[in-house]
C-alpha cells in the first residue's frame, strides 16, 4: 500500500501538481499552464503530465502513491468525477475522473476548488481540530465550503456552500447569476471594482487608485488595493468599509443559521489585506449575530495561501480512497 | 425495557402530553394550562402531572415508558436540559431535565420547541425517508430546525436554525432582535400585521381586515388572513406576495448555502393559507436560487400541525435514550 498521494489544483490558467505524504508534507510539485484552448482532452494529458513531473522531482517510487485528488472548477459531481460545466474551461460533461485514472492509473478523486480549498484548511490549515467548519473564499467571486462532522457536505444537488449567492440586500446589485443582492454582487473585489469605477470614472473622485493602476481601473487587483489602504485612500477606505460591513452581514447570517464551530476566510482580497480587514468583518459579524449565537463560534484566516488547493486535494484522496 | 415513551410540547399557555408508540401511533394525550405566571416549580409539577394522566388515559403501564422527550422555549442546552431564557414563561437557567426526572422517574431528553418539532416533521411528517431536512415555521416569529444526516443540528452555540435572523434586507425592518432586516422583521405575522397596521391606520386603506377583526388590528390571527384571501381583499393579497416574496429569498440563500434535500414549512400562518400561497413560495425561491441548485431540493408543506411538538418530542425521547 501506498503512503503518498497526489494533489492536483486545476486552474483556468495554470495546474499545479504535488507529491504529499501522509503528514502534509509536500515532496515535490509541478506546474504547467493550463492551455484550455486546446480541449479537454489535451487538458488532462498535461495533468498526468505533471503529476509524472511530481512524482519525479519528489524522488519517491509510483507505487507509493495512493490516490490522486483534484479540486476543478465549476459545478461537478464529486461521485463520477465529472465536470459539468466549467465556464472558463470551456469544458462541458468531461469525465476528467475516468479519463485521468486511464492515462495515471492511480484511483483519482474529484471535487470542486472551492470544497477542496475548504477541505484543505480544515486538514492541515487554520481548521484543524474544528468538526463543523464553513470557508470562504473572497477573491474575483465570493465562493464556499463545509465541512460537517469533519467531512466535506455537497448537499442535495451537490452545490452546497454557495455562499456567494445567499442574498442580503434583496434588489440589491445586480449579480452575475441572474438575480439582485447576492453576497457576491456588493463584497466581492469584482463588486467593489465597480464601486471604484463609478467613483472615479463616473463621479471624478480622486482617489490614488488611479495611480496606482495607471490609470486602467479593469482589474484592480488585491496588491493594489492593500496599497492604497496603506496609502489611507479616502475612497478605498470607504469600498472596504462597506465590503467588510456586508461580510459581516454574510457571516452574521450563517452564524444564526448554521452555527459552525469556525469560519475560515480565505482568497486574494483577504489575503493581501492587513488584519484590520478581519477585524472589521469580526465586528460587522457580531453586530448581525444573534446574541451569544457567536460564542462558540470563531472566525479566523486562511492559513495555507496559494497551497490550499494542492493540500486539500491530497486530504480528499486520502479521505476518499481510505489511505491512512 | 418499554416500548412506549412520552412527548411533551410546552408552550406559553398549554403543556400537552402524551403516550407515543414505536410507530408513531398517539395512544394517550392530556393538556394542562401552563400558568407559568406560578414559577417554573409549579410548571415542571404540572408537567409531571400531564404526564401521568396521559399514560392513566391511554392504558399503558408506567414500566412500558422507556424515556420523556420535552419540547421548551429556548434558547437551551440540550446536552444538559437547562432552559437558559424563555422569555415567555418568565423563566432564567431552570433544569428542566434534572427537575422532571427528580419528579417522574423517568430519563428525559430536552430541546428547543422548534427542532422538536423539525424532528417531529423529519421522523413522522413530510420529512420521512430525507437525511437532511430544513424546516422554516412561520407564525408570530419565524423559527426554524435543521436535521443533517437524519440528526438534530445543534450548531457551536447550540443555537443552530435561528431561519427568521438570516438577514434578506440590510438595512431593512428593525428586528426585535436589534438589528435590520432579517427575515422575521419582513414575512412573520408579526411583520405582516405591521405592514397591515400602517396601510389600514396610517394610509387608511380599505381592507375587509377592519370588519374581519372588529376593528382590533393588534392581533391577526393566520385565520382572519385566509378569509381576507379568499374575500380577495387588495390590501391582503399584496401584504402576502411579498411576505412569500422574502421567504423565497430566505429559501433561496438557504438552498445556495446548505443545499438540504427537503424544506418543510409549517407553522401557522403556512396551515391556514392554502397551496397558493406555497406555490408562491417555491416559484420566488427558484427565482432566487442558483440554476440547477433546486434541482435536487423539494419544498414541501408540514403535514403535523398542532401534533409536530408531541411526535417530535417522542422521537426524542427515543432518538436520546436508544429505545428502538
Amino acid at each position: 500500500m501506498g503512503t503518498n498521494v497526489i494533489g492536483v489544483d486545476m486552474g483556468g490558467t495554470k495546474i499545479l501538481s504535488a507529491v504529499i505524504d501522509a503528514e502534509g508534507n509536500i515532496l515535490g510539485t509541478a506546474k504547467v499552464p493550463t492551455k484550455a484552448d486546446k480541449g479537454p482532452s489535451i487538458v488532462i494529458d498535461r495533468i498526468a503530465d505533471s503529476i509524472q513531473r511530481a512524482i519525479d522531482k519528489s524522488g519517491v517510487t509510483a507505487a507509493s502513491i495512493q490516490a490522486v485528488g483534484i479540486g476543478a472548477p465549476g459545478p461537478l459531481d464529486p461521485a463520477t468525477g465529472i465536470v459539468i460545466f466549467a465556464p472558463n474551461l470551456r469544458w462541458k460533461d468531461v469525465r476528467l475522473k475516468e479519463e485521468l485514472e486511464a492515462r495515471v492509473g492511480f484511483p483519482t478523486f474529484v471535487d470542486n476548488d472551492v470544497n477542496v480549498g475548504t477541505l484543505g484548511e480544515h486538514v492541515f490549515g487554520a481548521g484543524r481540530g474544528f468538526q463543523n467548519v464553513v470557508g470562504i473564499f473572497v477573491g474575483t467571486g465570493i465562493g464556499g465550503g463545509i465541512i460537517l462532522q469533519g467531512e466535506l457536505f455537497h448537499g442535495a444537488s451537490k452545490t452546497a456552500g454557495e455562499i456567494g449567492h445567499i442574498i442580503v440586500k434583496a434588489g440589491g446589485p445586480r449579480c452575475g447569476c441572474g438575480t439582485r443582492g447576492c453576497l457576491e454582487a456588493i463584497a466581492s473585489r469584482t463588486a467593489m471594482t465597480k464601486q471604484f469605477q463609478k467613483a472615479i470614472v463616473k463621479k471624478r473622485k480622486k482617489s490614488v487608485l488611479s495611480e496606482l493602476t495607471g490609470g486602467d481601473l479593469r482589474a484592480i487587483r488585491s496588491g493594489v488595493l492593500a496599497k492604497a489602504i496603506r496609502a489611507n485612500d479616502k475612497l478605498t477606505l470607504k469600498v472596504i468599509k462597506k465590503t467588510t460591513k456586508y461580510l459581516g452581514i454574510g457571516i452574521g447570517s450563517i452564524v444564526n443559521f448554521l452555527n459552525p464551530e469556525l469560519i475560515v476566510l480565505g482568497g486574494g482580497v483577504v489575503e493581501a489585506l492587513d488584519n484590520t480587514f478581519l477585524d472589521s468583518i469580526r465586528a460587522a459579524a457580531k453586530k448581525y449575530a444573534l446574541p451569544n449565537t457567536l460564542d462558540g463560534v470563531q472566525i479566523v484566516q486562511a492559513e495555507l495561501g496559494d497551497n490550499a488547493g494542492i493540500l486539500g486535494a491530497a486530504a480528499l484522496a486520502r479521505q476518499r480512497s481510505g489511505a491512512t
